[in-house]
């Protein structure tokens, strides 16, 4: 299948597939012992097992590697509040990802909920079967309120790929940056324009990392006392970014700075403001489809490390590498949660994938298709929920690499 | 893999498949014009069309074919309250006879509820990711209030395998065990031992077929007002089959009875109270997996015809006969619903595979591995849906027949 990018053709590739994923047998039915096993006789012997150690649901069902996607519509890829009927195709598209790049059984929940608290209630209820959940697409400030309520509440990790992957890319690909301009991420001033799921995450991760100056702004401007449209997760963040109440836009933020970290809208940044940035300066315009700012406005302001989302032809930085390979550690470790440690470690994972001699402007982080990230991640994350005393079952991170490896790439499921 | 049907090698079967059934992509990924087309460009232009119009979800999803199978795991199977962990590897057997027999892709969903209201509330939460719904081992009498609310708030078929499905099977056998034994529905008294989910439904479908002489008992005896321990749901039922307030245990209803339909538990009625029925006499002995009366107690006390649950070697009454075809169908004419006609025509289905010209004490049911009875169902199902006014896609019933018996037997899905 050769297909054009056009409208009509992911169209129809759509209708065609009716629905990107499938549910498929592990186990094949040939008469009645078969079914026996599987069903009523089988079953029963499992659950029995089940009953008497509630652990064991991970050895006798799929939870163990089976991941909720729980959507309510409201913030999906570029669209908004589109609902959860629209939210499905987008979706399966990511849980065929999780699949694909990750071998996780990833199962679409699109639900249609009235608050955070409806969202909270549909995770806990639907617990049980799933090995972690993933909060996809809900708006911020509620994806927020959600995953911390989650995290505390339930004892499977709950992720929120708005938040964890985009602030781990984030951190991976400025690693890299800081390395090629050489900077130290203590003492550059960064400045983060959206203050969204991503935008908020990444700053809380940068901080944790150790970032000194960092500057985020919203619609409104820059966050502090005098920013009007800010929510509850961005006054909390303003407190520890911005004590001294700095306000202003984003020429003014820009102005000296090192780095823009740009999760907003497409062309919200002028050459200008790029140009007056300390050079050498790092410009990440992740803003999808259209970027913060183009990449040849951006050369010509004189930008040293330039990297945009999914579509560039160099320093791509989607989340992609870092989701799979998140979930797949956990999963593997049976992780009863996450934390920033364990982001920090996937991050490095993802960082030191792209071998320091071959580190360039052009070239920050690794391919979208190279077969070692994943496997990376997983083992790094394994290692770090291991050592934060998260992991149930703390299988050795060099076993989690391979496992993650064969799964993908080799065909040795039979053995495993 | 052939496999003794002892503990440990049905245990070791669940060990190895780590889930009986998975999520698997229908959509390869090798660059990342696959990847724009199955996720940020395609999958937008996907909720486009849905946000345009919500019917398109079915299109551009698999919600069509996509069932969510929901249980709090308080009657599962013959073990009771186990909780929603140790449901899962039977819900997820359950799944996989779904996908095996119905082509169906069914999610196993084992929740965490406190009340029908939270099941209620699960279920209307993941309503817009799924075609259908299947409330599963859920004990009575809340199966019947989650179910009842469920059918009038959702715009999907709402279906109950305990009582659908039981009914339908017990309908269809019975059809045909009237015929062997030469009596009319209409005027045989049938006591039905049990009055959990499958007693109450197999009464309401009799009912509604036209039996006119039923009796029910619970654990305390015939349902009606001397019986102390009777729900809400037995006491309704009790309106309508004992107006006129008969009591009494087993060996009173079953003095001149011409149908005993047992959904119990083992050995609850000896060979005497049965000698005493209306010969030539019909017994269900459907508890699993110990029938209300062994075989050859039966037969030594005059039963004409027998059936048992799916264990035996003749006239095994399993339900999977009913749930693969009954869902097909409504799936595939895209049903909002479904209601006691559509449950007649899926009995009258299975009933009429076996060949009347067929009939006899030891064939009353199809074989379980009949490439027939789905097909039939799904069309029968369709058919009735259509005529019911219950079809958003009233495809044509000979076209769900033929599609039935691709998905199952034929590799023609591509051209489908």
């Amino acid at each position: 299948m050769n297909m054009a990018m056009d409208r009509e053709g992911t169209l129809k590739l759509h209708r065609k597939a009716k629905g990107k994923i499938r549910i498929d047998p592990t186990v094949n039915i040939r008469d009645v012992n078969d079914l026996a096993a599987v069903y009523v006789q089988g079953g029963a012997f499992a659950a029995e097992e089940i009953v008497e150690d509630r652990d064991r649901v991970y050895e006798y069902s799929g939870k163990a590697n089976r991941m909720a996607m729980i959507c309510d519509g409201t913030a999906v890829l570029g669209l908004g509040d589109i609902g959860p009927e629209a939210a499905l195709p987008v979706m399966e598209g990511k849980c065929l990802l999780f699949r694909t790049f990750g071998d996780i059984d990833a199962v679409p929940l699109c639900i249609r909920a009235s608050d955070a608290e409806e969202i909270i209630q549909a995770a806990k209820l639907i617990a049980p079967s799933f090995g972690a959940i993933d909060i996809e697409d809900v708006s911020s400030p509620d994806c927020f309120t959600v995953v911390e309520r989650l995290q505390t509440e339930l004892d499977i990790p709950v992720l929120c790929d708005d938040q964890h992957g985009s602030a781990v890319v984030v951190y991976a690909a400025l690693t890299n940056a800081l390395k090629v301009v050489g900077k130290d991420l203590r003492n550059v001033s960064i400045v983060i324009l959206g203050a969204g799921a991503s935008g908020i995450a990444v700053a809380r991760l940068l901080l944790h990392a150790g970032a000194g100056n960092i500057t985020v702004l919203n619609r409104d401007g820059i966050l502090g006392p005098g920013n009007r449209g800010r929510n509850f997760v961005q006054e909390e963040l303003s407190h520890q970014v911005n004590p001294e109440g700095r306000s202003g836009g984003i020429a003014d933020a820009l102005k000296g700075a090192d780095v823009l970290i740009g999760l907003s809208s497409g062309g919200r940044v002028t050459p200008e403001q790029i140009g007056a940035m300390n050079r050498p300066s790092v410009v990440f315009a992740l803003s999808m489809p259209t970027p913060e700012i183009a990449p040849e406005e951006a050369a010509a302001a004189g930008v040293a490390v330039f990297a945009r989302g999914i579509s560039g032809d160099f320093n791509a930085m989607p989340n992609l590498h870092a989701y799979p390979g998140i979930t797949r550690g956990l999963l593997d470790v049976r992780a009863t949660g996450l934390n920033m440690n364990v982001l920090l470690a996937a991050a490095g994972a993802i960082a030191n994938t792209v071998d320091e001699r071959r580190l360039s402007h052009r070239l920050i982080v690794p391919d979208l298709f190279s077969d070692e990230v994943t496997p990376r991640v997983a083992e790094a994350v394994a290692q770090s929920a291991i050592a934060e005393g998260l992991a149930a079952r703390p299988l050795p991170p060099k076993e989690v690499y391979e496992r993650t490896w064969e799964r993908l790439f080799g065909n040795f499921m039979a053995s495993m």
